[in-house]
Parts: structure tokens; sequence; C-alpha cells
């Protein structure tokens, strides 16, 4: 099932966090460690007691593959895991694998085969910065999605995002490109920071009803009534809002997992008290 | 020791040949895979004996992480087997991992994990697109090198890198902020395909005597005396000029280790007629 079919009903719910599912061994609870389970297990354990209080209230669900390879090939094995846990016992709930890759066109086929064949996600996050040609090889896969960075929420992220090309700034550029060229499968989205709701609400403009995931609102102190005012939809839709550091680490107890459930509730409440 | 320790003496010897190490298991010859061999054994017996045949050839080895990626925790072990086998075996050769990462600051600690503790490789390239503030993570690490993308070797690299801020192309704008701003610590190179001379011209102009590593010359079909004219520095050096396909898949038979010295030597000699 494709990742359009697998998230239409959750927004039809009104569902639109993704917790973001970036495990940092340094802040797993003492709870999880004091098994002695190896750092895979422990990564392991550590996301399925979160998903396993959360898969009820998300829309998404989105591992970045920095805090896994981080552990080499144990990290990847806990990946590959997880991944495979969410689509075994949740298979409703889609998976966007926050990788930021980009390569060469033949290149881009390693990476395809691994997060397709490998570990068969249902979306993943691209860098814009070679251009749609190289990129045909994620693109021409119809049944999955592909998140464009268009303007990324980190302080410094004007540098080049927000160079002037005429009239224009790059970041919108890059979102009429992914709007009106790339997304001839209807299988592209793009992401905006939270944390630049001005950008945001540009975006939405450019882009019409395509998806928008949008990181910040947790730890980097994105908006949320500016996030929804910025980024819905016509349909009142259309976004996923990631929330990982927020969430997953509201409490390094041995209740860090229903403190992790308490933090998506409470975030749920806040998207739809402005919707 | 770092990169420009390592590299340096290789370029006083008029060495500038780096070897894409990206194995294709479809296109890894039949005198490997007859011996029953794992994916990862197969994908590091091919790397190990181009590496025998070529270590005193090239200035660096370059492998691309989509290539091992693909083939998920195998991968990442053959890729963590063939930086050690080169480490090890020939520690004089540097080498630059092509693993085209960057996310936000915090989150790049996953990859500089990955890339320096897990894999302990020399260098790795970038995409620019976040910015430096985001890079630091990477950047502040001086004992490392940093390849940033600058003007990619693929068809359609001008859709955003070709265009026009006021009277730069942004690109060019890459290559300033890179060279003025992000290499504090002297540890910033930058990427120019050979596929497109007048651009590398003009990089070299912006950049003084930072080093550029240079895709494109094999199957891409750069031209070696255009890339030379255009990519030296001031002491006719700073140039990493690699071939991939041109030199591991020269031969698909039971020579294919010869074949790449051969073509690796070929190489070697075009660019010393023209330096």
């Amino acid at each position: 099932m494709d990742f359009f079919k697998k998230i239409k009903p959750l927004w039809d719910q009104q569902k639109f966090v993704c917790v973001g599912l970036d495990p940092d061994v340094q802040k797993i609870p003492s709870i999880i460690k004091k098994n002695h389970l190896s750092i895979k297990d422990q990564i392991l354990q550590f996301n399925i007691d979160i998903i396993d209080q959360t898969w009820d209230l998300v829309c998404c669900y989105k591992p970045n593959a920095a805090f896994y390879e981080a552990h080499g090939t144990e990290g990847w094995e806990a990946l590959l895991d997880v991944c495979d846990y969410i689509k075994f016992t949740y298979p409703k709930v889609p998976i966007i694998l926050d990788a930021k890759r980009a390569d060469i066109d033949s290149t881009n086929e390693g990476y395809t085969k691994a997060f397709f064949e490998n570990l068969n996600v249902d979306a993943v996050t691209l860098h814009p910065y070679l251009g749609q040609q190289a990129l045909e090889t994620f693109l021409k896969i119809k049944e999955k999605m592909f998140f464009i960075l268009v303007k990324t929420s980190n302080k410094g992220s004007d540098e080049f995002q927000n160079l002037k090309i005429g009239k224009k700034f790059l970041f919108e550029i890059v979102a009429e490109n992914v709007a009106n060229d790339w997304n001839k499968n209807k299988n592209c989205g793009v992401v905006v920071g939270a944390t630049y709701p001005e950008e945001l609400k540009s975006v939405r403009k450019i882009i019409g009803d395509i998806p928008i995931l949008i990181p910040g609102v947790g730890a980097q102190g994105g908006s949320v009534e500016e996030t929804i005012k910025a980024g819905r939809d016509s349909r009142n839709q259309g976004m996923i809002i990631n929330s990982s550091r927020g969430i997953i680490y509201a409490s390094s107890g041995s209740d860090f997992a229903t403190a992790a459930r308490r933090e998506t509730e409470k975030l749920n409440g806040k998207i739809r008290k402005y919707l």
C-alpha cells in the first residue's frame, strides 16, 4: 500500500503528529540499560516501547538514519528491526526514513535498494541540490513518497535557501520546481521547518495541496498555532508535524513511554485546537 | 595523521587519481562469484583485489556509501572491512567516504560518529543546502576533511546550481562561502564535476589552493586535458581526480584487477601529460 493510502485515513481522523524515532544512546532511560542489552537491543526496545504507546495517535513515524548509522552495523540492524516492527505490528502507520540523501543518477540506485528493498520504508527525505534529473531514480518509483528539503528548520538555513534569485528566494524556486516538474507521479512532498512560519506560508501557496513534512515544533521551538495556520492545505490536512526529542525524551524515568504518549496527546490537542 | 599530511606526499609524486570503490554486485566478475562467497565477502574481495593492484598509483580511495548501503547490514560490514583493509595495509593512502550527507546541527553528530568513530575515514562529502551553521558539527573536527558539493557532475546539475544570484551563479556563492567562511580550520575541499570545465575554472579562481575532488573523467566523459587546465592550483596540485566505473570495471574477466591497474596508469599518464 502506498504512502497516501496509508496516511489519508489517519489525516481524516485528525492525526497529524509524526514521532521522530531518533534514539540517542546517551539518553535512553536507565530502565532499559539496566537489562544489559546490546546497543542494538537498547535502541530497538526503546523504540518499541515508544511505538506501542503512541501508534494510535500518530500519522507516521520518522526514524532519522543518522542516529542508527552512529552505531555502524548494530545501528543498521536496529533500524531494520524498528522498521519491521512498525510494518508488521502497525501496518497502517507509514514510515518516513529521514535519510537526507541525493547522489547522481546511477548511484541513487544503491539508496533505492537500501530504503525500499532492504528497509522497505514508505517514504524518504532528499536533498534538492543535484536537481530533478539526478533524483529521477527515486521519483520514478510511483508507490513511494519523496520529501524534498525546501526550507530547513535550522538557524542558519538562510545562507543559501534565502538567497534571492530575481524576486524569489531559492527555497521558493525549489518548491516551485518540485510542484510543477518533479511531481509527475504525485509522489513528492516537501520539508519546511516550523521555525519559519512565513516561509511555510509562502511554500504552501506555491505547492497547493502537496504534503509538507514539518519538523521543529518540539525542542526547536516552532509555534503550533503558526504552523497550522501557515501549513494546512485546502482540505485542512496535508501536514506531517514532527516532534522527536520533545516526545521521546519527555521523561528519562521508567515512565518514558507513557510520558511520550502524554506529549503526543498534548501536541495532538494543540493541533486540533488551531485546525 | 590528517588528510593533508597523507595526500601531500602523494601529490608530490604526481599522483592525482582517486579510485572510486563503487561495487555493483551485478558487475562483480564471475571469478569472484564462483567461490560462493557471501555478498559481503564478494564486495570485500573485489575491492581488495582492486586496491592491491592500484594502491601505489593513487592519491586516495573513495568508496561511495550508496553501493554498500544497498546491501543493508552486510553492505555496512563490507564498507567497514574495506576501510580497515586500506587503513591497515596501505596506511599512507587516505580514504574519502562519498556519503553526501548533511542534516541539522545535533543530528549530524550521528554521522560524525558513523564516519569517524565507526569507519574512521579521513574525509567525507557533504551537501551544502543547510548552510555552515548546521555543518559546524563536521567542520569543527580539525583532523578530518570535508568536501562540499559545489558543482556536481550530473547532466541536470544546472537546475539550482546555475541559478543566477545577482551576477553570480549559486555554485559560485557556495564556493565563495566555503573558501571565505567555512574553512577556518583549513579542512574544507569542494566537489566539482569534470563534466563542467568552465565551472571548474571559475571555482578554482574563487577558492585559491583549496583541494577539489573532481569526479566525471571516466564513464561520465569529462576531458582530462580540460580538467587539469581548469582544476590545478598554484602549485600544480590540489586535484583529486576520481574515476570509478572506468577503472574498476575495465574488465569483467579474471584480469579485472590488472585491467584496473592498467586504466589507473593510463589515467595517471594522461594527467601528467597535461600538468
